[in-house]
């Protein structure tokens, strides 16, 4: 029997031969020119409803994939240059090829048992990004889902620090308020609410012209509030505004406040020598979330939350008869389920490590000036051409811009360039208006690409 | 430059490349016998240790992967009939290719813009699992990256419905109580305290001598109570025991309190004609946590929250001007953002999808039947040895045990079977004592299979 790999080698052929049939599906989907084929809503529903999830009798994986062949050329394309609406980048090749071994190995990250190798392998990993990130010498934290989900644990960590007992007793009433940007990441407000603090708990501060958080404003909307959590963001969605870091630390301090910096979207700048300074900060940080799969060009799932020591994390602990045993930790087992808010987790941290190591630090930081670079570039070339405008000058790598016609031009320009599968660009609203965006993630984009995008844009709205 | 995948079919040639060093590594690593290498913890501790994350310099895959060997070597190995600890099964090789379709489309399930095929394609599938669960007609749901994840969102839902804008203004004061068995997941209580109800208002209701919760202790202990949730559990994590779920459908219907299943081990009984009537009341549930990466075999991350009606996910909606824009939905476009507590988020579905058609319905349902079968033969193979005592009869694919000699003789044997790599099984208190523990999920595995480990588990005593 193939179904499973085993030490049998006719386990080994069977996967070589679906992991080779894989590769000729993917090519096909992935080889197709332009950021996605213009399927209409309706044919990609009606492609999904007509797939039965399990038929009776199985099939071999060719006939599998020749019948899902809609669904892989119903993709986004992230490799093209078009691809430019969202902040997933496509991923290194090495990094997809470590998601095979993620799945295959399957090691859970809950228990040393079920992870032996792996849990040293995330420990260091997370160790070592907190020591980028300025939380040095002690610093460490856990891989999670999402910036959503490492935000949710940061603010838990502020939450259950101000209040006494909460995590056995509940919530006491309270007053507490979470003060974050107005531009900051919607998952914050969506933790206040699964936290019990409610979404109005948060105090949106307003930011300045470029997006970043205004000092004056948050001292003129924290007055008289008791603040248990000031979050800094460092690149924000629309605009990748990075927030003024330092200073909110000295507030946060001054409040006795949990400081938790979002660096979802700027985590990636710690690489480039020329642009970690700007995150300075951050190192003052008492949490922060880092996605891999953003400015670091991994697959989904690989973000990261970290902390200056890996105490703060007891907080979760949760005792476990049959995963964390205490008398194994004592001899140096150690059980990340005690850091997570989750319990079964794969090892991410295997696909991260394979495709930096294959990357190497110095191409990483390359790639971090270039897709900056090109930023600039694109917010230059729009701020010269006649019929776009530039809302602000680009803070990392997203550039936000109108069409000088309407809302309903620029939501025409967005639709048409989806539906016909010519560019899959960003639309947002900025200051209540309807905003276009590039998020150029891209290192392999040229400003020739960008010129051409632009063009491409304005013809849509004629 | 070959570092992601486009239409350059030079891209697909290092693709297939670093596919196929990934499968040598892996048959090399998962190839070598017995469950795991008799690495000392000091030792594997070291090899992570050992690796620099992020040298200046990149290396070719081979390089990469040549260098962590002692990572891949010392990966417990799934495949192997003596991997019995925990509820993790080796995946699917179906399954695992299709990780790397998932990688390398990184498709993002938040946004329609961000995964256009892949919407409708999970929405399908959780539509499909729904319906298996008995909630016929207008089921859904949506993935999450596990069991506590899904356990998580379901009592969300029942805390949210319990107040008035508890999303909003967060937690009033309350005596809200949440009822499970003591053997339900420790992700029940967890999801109370990040929820802001504390530990303390989980209602642990005492179970009977197979695992399955009391009904007269059910009904003792919450007398007077406010409850708000009531959560049977189908599959306990360490007897596998499924609660009378019926019953407890009826008890939350009198209190109308919310339903929640955590089927996150039990879900897979459904594929099987022989064992789904033994989840009967799971049809009545508010919500069903159905984990995947269990006794479906995919690996991780594959779990989904199942309700009988998508309206009921309306509560964790959240408006965003990015990603889930009203004008775009009203024409067709669905975002999964609005129903998930995640943002970014993988496509598993596509995984899922490829490995249940390969494998077959017909092949689930005996796979299902023989681990269960292979834990009534354990359990008949335990009661009859003279120096093993079965704590109770399997109700599906754990066999919970004890060695006749002493707690410490019991915590011997897992650590020496461990140390040596002759075996990895489970380890557990029950009632306060040390308790061993097989979880059977391999289809492959004999009952000859079964035979030799127990004789290695005597002899590890001696």
């Amino acid at each position: 029997m193939t179904e499973f790999v085993t030490a049998d080698p006719a386990t080994h052929d069977a996967l070589r031969k679906a992991v080779d049939v894989t590769v000729d599906a993917l090519s096909a989907a992935l080889g197709a020119p332009g950021p996605r084929t213009p399927l209409t809503t309706d044919q990609l529903a009606a492609t999904a409803r007509a797939l039965d999830p399990c038929p009776p009798e199985g099939a071999p994986l060719e006939t599998v994939l020749a019948d899902l062949a809609g669904v892989l050329d119903g993709s986004l394309r992230l490799g093209d240059p078009r691809t430019v609406a969202h902040l997933h980048p496509a991923p290194l090749i090495a990094a997809a090829a470590g998601e095979l071994a993620v799945g295959l190995t399957n090691q859970s990250m809950d228990a040393f048992d079920a992870s032996p190798a792996a849990t040293f392998v995330e420990d260091a990993l997370v160790g070592w990004l907190a020591c980028e990130h300025g939380l040095v010498a002690t610093g460490s934290g856990v891989m999670t889902m999402g910036g959503t989900a490492s935000n949710l644990l940061g603010l838990l960590l502020a939450r259950d620090r101000a209040g006494e007992n909460v995590r056995r007793d509940g919530l006491p009433p309270n007053d507490w308020r979470i003060v974050a940007s107005d531009a900051s990441h919607d998952s914050i407000r969506r933790s206040a609410a699964l936290l019990g603090l409610g979404t109005e708990a948060v105090i949106g501060v307003e930011t300045d012209g470029t997006g970043a958080m205004s000092l004056a404003a948050f001292d003129e909307a924290t007055r008289d509030q008791n603040v248990i959590a000031v979050v800094g963001t460092a690149g924000t969605t629309d605009l990748g505004a990075i927030d003024p870091l330092d200073a909110l630390a000295d507030r946060a301090a001054d409040r006795g406040a949990w400081f938790h910096v979002d660096a979802a979207v700027g985590s990636g700048l710690v690489l480039s020598p020329r642009q970690r300074g700007r995150l300075t900060g951050i190192e003052r940080a008492n949490s922060v979330t880092a996605d891999l799969h953003k400015l670091w060009w991994q697959p989904f799932s690989a973000s990261a939350l970290l902390v200056p020591d890996v105490g703060v994390l007891k907080a979760v602990h949760h005792a476990s008869v049959y995963l964390n045993r205490p008398e194994d930790e004592a001899e140096g087992q150690l059980n990340l389920v005690g850091r997570s808010l989750d319990t079964s987790r794969r090892f991410d941290a295997l696909k991260v490590l394979i495709a930096l190591r294959a990357t190497g630090r110095n191409r990483l930081a390359e790639m971090i000036d270039q897709v900056l670079a090109l930023a600039q570039y694109a917010g230059e070339a729009i701020e010269r051409h006649p019929e776009l405008e530039l809302l602000t000058r680009p803070s990392t790598v997203m550039v936000a811009f109108r069409h000088r016609g309407d809302d309903e031009t620029n939501v025409r320009i967005h639709r048409d360039l989806f539906e016909s599968g010519r560019a899959v660009i960003g639309r947002t609203r900025i200051k209540g208006a309807v905003s276009l965006k590039l998020t150029l993630l891209n290192p392999h984009t040229t400003p020739q690409d960008v010129d051409a995008l632009l063009d491409e844009i304005v013809s849509a709205a004629a």
